[in-house]
């Protein structure tokens, strides 16, 4: 079957909403320039994002349509990525786009991490599938630059950063998805202090590619006698090429590619089945040397920490750019006659956007694209903060981690939920022709399905909000938590034009510490298997409640200042859209967060009762 | 990119739940051996769902994959369907399953319409896009045997029933999608009564195959000094390749394929943009003769009706084997410990189903899937009654055929939208590997995003339902609707088992009627916009209270019938499965018809009055 490709790169971001965030709302002024900012200014940070912008417009989006109807080839063992991939390759790098969050001491730009996140929107919003190479090299360098040993970090670092080596993270195995524990992968110790390497990992991203010189395969193993499940697993460094002491390359490492997936969407990126040491010729190191052996899950979730933001930075950017799509459809769609006319034939045709239904999805999806993304920047301000405090005021930094331990399941699993509904209304927007090939949003829907599954499914998320961020330091994160949203509902609830918006969050929080209070008693009581079966229920109230409480402080700070921007300016149409998305999402979806509260009370059991025959008779 | 085909047929239906929704919830017995159902018993209808399953899964399912995978070929101004797809077409007319419920006079079995509505299920749910050329066809050949003058029906009716003629639905045209009335093709009458038709059609599904001699478009047009809009459309058959007086195939008739589309789903169903007289060589016919000109629209929508039912159907179809093949893995595949070792990392692997989340998934698929069934098999009821009654009581058939009417909408709208989060939530039970092309589902979730899109979109449903059919007859029917709700409550109120939900079906229900004259108040009062703007939470309020109904009608049925089933007999589950089903649907979607109606007398302006070059800076 034949699919044409579409010509014109229809990737679209919208930068003011972008400077809003950072500069209005989150205020990134008050940090730049201090402490490991100093080199950063508003000016630098406005024009990286520009010209990051134009760049993906250029080189990276053009792409994603050639990449999703092309998809990789694996060929003699070697996986070949889609035309023109390697040249974008060498262009992010050449770029420094890569390299804008990391530190000076790796040969990185140090930019706040609000402005890494905004950058990885880009790339990863232009072209998911190309997306993935680098953001996990990137992933998998951090592992080695935080636990490595200074001979790792220098061998490895650099080179994973700035697109000389690409990189992978080994966690699943056929037999364990999600059950990392379950792995069979096995490590033993040789005389020269490697250890070899035996196992079957199953879902790499960028397992194999044509991209770099080499790629370092971060592998979760058991070293022989570690005692069973997570707390016996290492973290091994494995290349698929040895390197010299001198940081050349040597042999090939007994990697293979098994095969590699065939998938519903990002097919430009290639998943794959690795093989380490069929030929008993897979030597690795683990990450940070003998003494961190058994130390791999804990190394393993510092990753994920930043893969699972990765994620809902994916389903941000991808939803973001269906969003203004479909937005742009619906200006230029003329068809059907205003409803005021509806029973005149020869009444004008109007562009879509003026049906009542096509504007309500459009700011359904307009509130939910930037409602999760001022989650993802709210969870980047704190990260930010912590490099800022850490020395000079580590009580506070400490509650600033302890609100992005908090928020990550959050941006993971609500960003990716949520931006799955935003392609589908894409979809709907578009009609018929968005159903079809000509233009972008189906790919965007079937790219977007994969991230509520990887790098822990959504459910899996949930129970790390409710099982472990909850109970954190002692409930400290939470209380905190709630105490912010307190603060603001003290402040703002008699806010003359957003008082009954902000009414509704109170009532909303009230809900959320009811239910949170629920889950802690079925902790207690021995109810135990109430807390999974609420988890994500819970996910969604507090995700909604955050959302909610974000939007309504960004349409309070539109509110003063549309104040004195003249009707003509640009900026005046801009505050309203705030204004409005904020109210929309208060008043429609905020309301679900008390009902879904009443739900959990309920204790309904059904779904825990029913016997596993009853399901069907087949 | 090579895609492997999945070798094993995967498609999977319940047919003790469709047994149990004929002859046990709605009594399908009793009109079984009257009036047109004189040839009818409930053994013939048991054996021919039996042995249509076992014919799908034998010859349609198996294709299902590959013609995914291999689309349509345009060849040559042909198109040629995916391999295979010709010898199961034989195969589906020589079985009769094409012709189940069609009257004997066109050499159909004629079978209740539950019966046809289930056979269906089996043929779209086992292989959505092949199914799509046979419903076409007998949704072309229904209205010309409904409007067609006795030469008409005589010439071509039979065939198109019997598979020896394809038929197609002609309204979209490329700068009129939803707004049928802005048709521009032409129509102009020749000396000798036939018409000249001239234009072009997109989006026609069946438009150009090989699977038949010859296919009969269904055209709407607009004869030359015909009023503006709907008013002036009038129905031509138009065949592919003339057709002597004696039936015999003649010339070619001057019908092009300009292109086919290409998809996010159903690629071996054929989406045709026609070129109808591009070469002033086109003719055509009104379907009923001269008398019928400028009645196009009423023909078509007696075409639209069952055009829509049936997408409710498809999209039955396909989330009820994404639901039992996500089943069929939980039971398989082994995965983690039971929440009650969770600390236990030697803890035995259980299979999925026993996880909390996974329960709850697969128990909110279920509810789901028999809710949207027993929704369309209600209609079916209704039409069926319709036909046993229309000569022997007049008024009460009438009362039936407004229930029909009424829940058209609801069966097309609310089936599609549920079928696809169906499919999403089938992928997200399976994990990683549901994304792949290794099993069904994500194929599935792809095929059935059409659903909310064609055959009017569903917001077109809902402006049919609060628009049309609440106001029909004086509103007689939303009035009968609620009263037979109302005796359902009074019943069943204080049922042993079900009396609180059985309360909270009687909330929802008056929230429902609140909500219905809250739309009669904008209507009146010039609030027009409102009507649009919560017409989709309407739709989606009435089939939550709809579907709640019918699965608490079936799970007291279900109560009182395993009371004499012994607990080793297969029924004992089946029976616990339903209460289940129906507690669940109750308690946790149900409630949501009384918010949905509270926002609703809330008024929320906030997508109207948003500005339109608010919404983005881009």
């Amino acid at each position: 079957m034949s699919k044409p490709i579409p010509a014109i790169n229809r990737y679209k971001a919208d930068l003011r909403e972008l400077n809003f965030l950072l500069f209005e709302q989150f205020r990134l002024g008050e940090i730049l320039g201090r402490g490991p900012y100093e080199a950063w200014g508003e000016d630098e940070v406005r024009t990286s994002l520009a010209e990051c912008y134009r760049f993906v417009r250029e080189v990276v989006g053009p792409l994603n349509a050639t990449g999703d109807v092309n998809g990789c080839r694996l060929e003699g063992g070697r996986v070949f990525t889609p035309p023109g991939f390697k040249d974008a390759w060498k262009q992010l790098y050449a770029g420094g786009w890569k390299l804008i969050g990391v530190s000076p001491e790796f040969g990185g730009a140090g930019s706040p991490h609000c402005v890494q996140v905004l950058v990885e929107e880009f790339i990863t919003g232009s072209n998911t599938a190309f997306s993935m190479y680098g953001g996990l090299a990137h992933g998998a360098g951090e592992v080695i630059e935080i636990f490595g040993t200074p001979e790792q970090r220098e061998t490895y670092v650099r080179r994973m950063y700035d697109g000389t080596w690409g990189g992978t993270m080994n966690l699943t195995e056929p037999q364990a998805g999600s059950d990392v524990g379950a792995s069979t992968t096995t490590a033993k110790r040789n005389a020269d202090g490697s250890y070899s390497i035996r196992g079957t990992k199953i879902f790499i991203s960028g397992g194999d590619h044509d991209l770099a010189d080499n790629i370092i395969h971060l592998v979760l193993a058991r070293v022989e006698g570690s005692p069973a499940g997570t707390k016996g697993l290492t973290l091994f460094i494995v290349p698929k090429i040895r390197v010299n002491a001198d940081g050349s390359l040597g042999k090939p490492n007994d990697v293979s590619v098994g095969a590699i997936e065939h998938k519903m969407g990002i097919n430009g990126s290639s998943t794959c089945v690795l093989n380490y040491g069929e030929n008993d010729g897979c030597i690795g190191w683990p990450v940070g040397g003998d003494e961190k052996i058994n130390q791999g899950m804990p190394q393993m979730f510092r990753m994920m920490n930043g893969a699972r933001i990765g994620v809902g930075v994916q389903a941000i950017g991808v939803a973001s750019t269906a969003y203004l799509n479909a937005l742009e459809y619906a200006k230029e769609r003329k068809q059907g006659a205003s409803i005021t006319h509806w029973k005149d034939a020869t009444a004008p045709r109007v562009a879509i956007i003026e049906h009542a239904d096509v504007r309500r999805m459009l700011l359904d999806m307009k509130a939910r694209v930037e409602g999760i993304r001022a989650l993802a920047i709210k969870l980047a301000h704190h990260t930010d903060q912590v490099h800022v405090l850490e020395n000079e005021d580590p009580e506070k930094a400490a509650y600033h981690q302890g609100q992005v331990d908090l928020l990550v399941p959050l941006v993971k699993a609500y960003g990716s939920d949520q931006g799955f509904r935003v392609c589908e209304t894409a979809i709907q927007t578009y009609g018929g022709v968005g159903y079809t090939r000509d233009f972008p949003v189906e790919q965007y829907c079937r790219d977007s399905k994969i991230f509520s599954i990887y790098e822990g499914t959504n459910h899996i998320q949930a129970m790390d909000l409710v099982g472990r961020k909850l109970g954190q330091a002692g409930g400290a994160n939470l209380q905190a938590y709630l105490g912010d949203i307190a603060k603001f509902v003290a402040k703002n609830k008699d806010h003359e034009v957003f008082g009954d918006e902000v009414k509704r969050v109170d009532a909303a929080q009230q809900a959320l510490a009811a239910s949170a209070m629920k889950l802690l008693t079925w902790f207690q009581s021995g109810q135990m298997e109430l807390v999974p079966l609420n988890a994500n229920r819970f996910l969604e109230m507090i995700s909604e409640l955050t959302v909610s409480q974000l939007l309504l402080e960004g349409a309070i700070i539109a509110d003063e200042k549309v104040k004195s921007v003249s009707k003509e300016h640009p900026d005046y149409a801009f505050y309203e859209g705030k204004k409005h998305a904020a109210l929309y999402f208060a008043r429609t979806v905020l309301p679900g967060v008390e009902l879904k509260a009443k739900l959990m009370l309920d204790e309904d059991r059904s779904a825990l009762d029913i016997p596993d025959e009853a399901f069907a008779t087949v």
